[in-house]
């Protein structure tokens, strides 16, 4: 009944590159089916303006699509002289969700900034950029660990996310470009590897959804991720 | 034990003031405790350019915070030259929210854009904005109706929103302030007249939370957005 | 003649509400027939950075309209990403008609931000913002004397701004949308309490005005502004 | 008493050559005292947007300041991004002043841009932008006359300004930097060639002044101004 | 005496790597040592609007950096709100260079965007750029000829760039970052297949450098071209 | 042949008026032919942020076009909000080849900036205001040195700088607008006053050029630099 022929329940299948940018603390190219994402973490011994002589640090996240990574052309950002709303709204949630994975005390104060950019799409780039932007975190903290610049690990758990949505009827996961494109109802679900609910975002531009179906695409996101961060163990080991 | 005295499952006071803005199509000035929000809808009988020739309208929405309306003054964002990140994800959940009570043909090629600007702020801006911004959108596709402009209602349900949060430990409804900045967890739910879900937005920076935290916060919002559609009900009647 | 029937020299009816926004140190809502402005006086204890060391205060001054305030609506300048040249042309106005009732090395080195944002526009939105935000920084310095945060009074007299213009031929004060898109010429005059002139503008796109006419205005501007201040005292008292 | 030692009602030195721009319709090289503006009025045969199909035409200003145009170097404006409020105000200024003496319908569907381009500054740049601007303005419609694209002249009489201020307690004509940077009360003065008012602006950021004060300066500008308008006679003969 | 032990005349390892990008009508990815370029180029069936009637074509390219291809992080130009003045000199450069291969009148009336992207950066991006996108371009162009929607081949020649410097006083070709930070003199060398030259570009900030000393840089850039016009032959091959 | 009729190796008429601007350190009114630009050399006794502390001062240069300077108006870069990628690409051209000629140790740490504004535009607008440009930066030093806030000069050489091109067949210098415009090579070259390379910067979007023809232009820009510097030298003896 998909388009991909998966089953409902089924990811696409996953890789995970690291060590792809020389320069970088930590660095991944994560692919989920044709959804490819490099992501790179970069350590600053500075902490933000507002985290000064609060022993504090911080973990941010930029997102970028390059232009062609979609069937046509998209205006460069950079070109258009500003970030879209909807680029704003996707980094800002791969921040969220790392930070909410990490103990910032025990980061001390520095800052990581981790970069995602969509090399080429098809569906889902922001749950790739969040899986693969933990990758190149957790790269990154490694290096400091190593260096002993760091003592204790401040990465507190796994962070990975996985669309959900409504597809044909049917509560379907990881939907590719066909998919969402003709979904009435999705989201994203970041979880924690303890399975713990990181942030929800569902959304209905369509018919709304009922409560059971909430719960129905709940389960979906819970087992995807276990999976996800299957990839993650595999990528950093 | 919440900082107002209220009860775990109780919204704070809520009145909306019909027809407050002379020019507008529809309006209202919604007050939420000590939220208060101007709710615009000014029909434009020519819809967006993307929209030409379908026979399908639009409903938009745009969101804006007078500087003094927090404790401390905030840049104005015409003088800043730009919309913060905040304010165009929280425009566009705006939108969306309306959107998915209405029908888009039977609103015909014609676009209304309701204007939410926080004239107060205690917590919750973005709920008060979605609960009088439909209440706006309504009075506007009244006056379209009594004028035969429209035949039949576009207006398919009550759209109406709310917050919820796991705050010290327990699940709150309607947070303000207060609460908003000290709650780990907090998120907004967007729902019908029908108590169907049309958006889910769960956020946690600090703790992740459990499936068993979010049903009862979605159960929660239920609740919450049946006493606001009343309120909404009570108002346009 | 008028199109409201007001005689020539007939002042709108003008109603001053104080303490309208709970966090200001200073705020009205000024009412001024159908144009309505909320104006809020914000004290911060920093000087901008051109005083540091003078001993000397600042007043300064921003103005908006939301974008249903008018008869159509008008472009968001948040969105359009800067204000208009009539916005800063207005909010410097007011900026330098504020400070001309102000001791600033009484007020030291403090900075006290008027904002003036025009819920309903109908005519006259720039007098009815200089008249309504000398009402909030009025509020705002008592809060300052009664906090023994100032030993003495700063503001020297009041100010007040009234439009004056010649409509089909006849010298009016207080112009309306009605008459003011009709007049060739027209202006602002900001007074004080003392009747002494602050600010003149007067602006003839269409024929040039003889000395007589200018002569007229002033009279009737002089008196018009003496009503004004007569709103102001009441409203703090 | 003036630091020039000028008389109360002396005018600096005079000069305006014009034809100095070999692609402008017109062109001047306005000189007051140690105030240059070079001004070029360009000829554009569609009128702006919003006047197609009405059958009259538009003259507009832009005005700008080289860098090193003041005693110390300003930022350049294109570099900055942004043209500030006091170039915004100044050009809507002399946009103003000089439609005020055209007849828009007997120019035709055409719009003419006046560039008032300060290179050297002492003081009373936007009153010498006015007055060249309309000399350029002149000889580019005398071109037009001449090329038979216009069959009456629609410039209906001189537009000339002169600042008047308070310095040192007197009244004062045509003040330079160091009288400029001193003065508590001034402003500009727009007349046409018959001595009737076209702009007024009157500023007093420190002491408010008196009806007396204001006759006083309107009689210096009448005077000051009909030297002006002789000196550009001269120039267009 | 080359940091990498390189001969004066030896170029980088070179591999260029074709339709890594599954949308783009032709793409690449070029490796010059450590300097990798991700290359898109991108068919619109729509001249720009100055070509529109004239029935040419057009070829146009953009260039970006990811902010963690160099050694430290750079700021990201979307986030910046614009591009620097630097990457528009070379975006600009690889559009005049690569239209210098292309008969527009062949091409027709449509547009070819060639994005090139720089994923990592070791010196000499902007040559990278040109030779790799010159092999999205023809593949592109491959693309219309199969598809016969050209019927003759708009490209009439290879266009190659490399760059060559003065390093330690002695001409090198191929500069990498560690040269290139070191190099008084510098620059690059767009040239044909066929030897000619396309674009000549060499700075001095340090001193300045001789007549036979760019003789000796022009041997050099011939040389090298010759070899980068082999890859690209072998990579479209 | 020429469209002037000038012989191939023939520049045109130039003078420079120095001294022209009463507030700068430095400046001239350069006229190369029809090409007027004006250049103003300002000292500021503070170096750009990235010297402090190095002992090294800094000349930078901007660049700008007045509207009118062209044959039909172009938009100003201050109202359309930013410098085009043509200015920004020629203003750092002129910066190097000016620093190029200074030894900036001997400079101390303070920075002087050059503006250039073409009043009227006929072709070759870059190399007037590198040519002219110096005259204004040696004035400033002069004045630096008199003043004897500096002990040793730290200008090295001359600079100078002049167009070539192959304008119909024939490698012809300093084009003027009716050659520019049908030229399919033409480039700058900046030398010294001992007739060393500072920039070379060719171009062909036409026909790629042979390597002898590169050979006839460099002649050419070694003999016209030697008439500009002698023209620099009578205007600042």
């Amino acid at each position: 009944m998909r388009p991909s022929g998966r089953k409902l329940v089924e990811l696409r299948p996953i890789s995970i590159e690291t060590g792809v940018i020389a320069h970088a603390e930590g660095s991944c190219l994560i692919r989920v089916g044709g959804t490819h994402v490099l992501c790179t973490a970069s350590v600053e011994e500075k902490p933000p303006p507002f985290l000064r002589g609060t022993g504090q640090g911080w973990v941010t996240a930029e997102y970028g699509m390059l232009p062609r990574a979609t069937h046509s052309r998209n205006r460069r950002e950079a070109a258009a002289g500003k970030q879209s709303g909807r680029t704003q709204e996707i980094q800002r949630l791969i921040g969220r969700s790392l930070r909410a994975g990490v103990d910032r005390l025990a980061l001390g104060e520095r800052q990581i900034v981790v970069d995602c950019d969509v090399i080429q799409a098809d569906g889902g780039t922001r749950c790739a950029a969040i899986t693969g932007g933990w990758v190149a975190l957790r790269l990154a903290v490694n290096r400091l660990l190593s260096a002993r610049l760091l003592t204790s690990d401040p990465i507190m758990d796994h962070v990975a996310a996985v669309s959900c949505g409504i597809y044909a009827g049917q509560p379907v996961v990881d939907l590719d470009y066909a998919e969402d494109s003709e979904a009435g109802t999705d989201g994203n679900f970041v979880l924690t590897g303890a399975g713990r609910l990181v942030e929800v975002q569902m959304s209905a531009e369509g018919a709304a959804f009922s409560r059971s179906e909430m719960d129905a695409l709940l389960d979906l996101a819970q087992a995807g991720a276990a999976d996800l961060v299957a990839a993650q163990k595999a990528a950093v080991a």
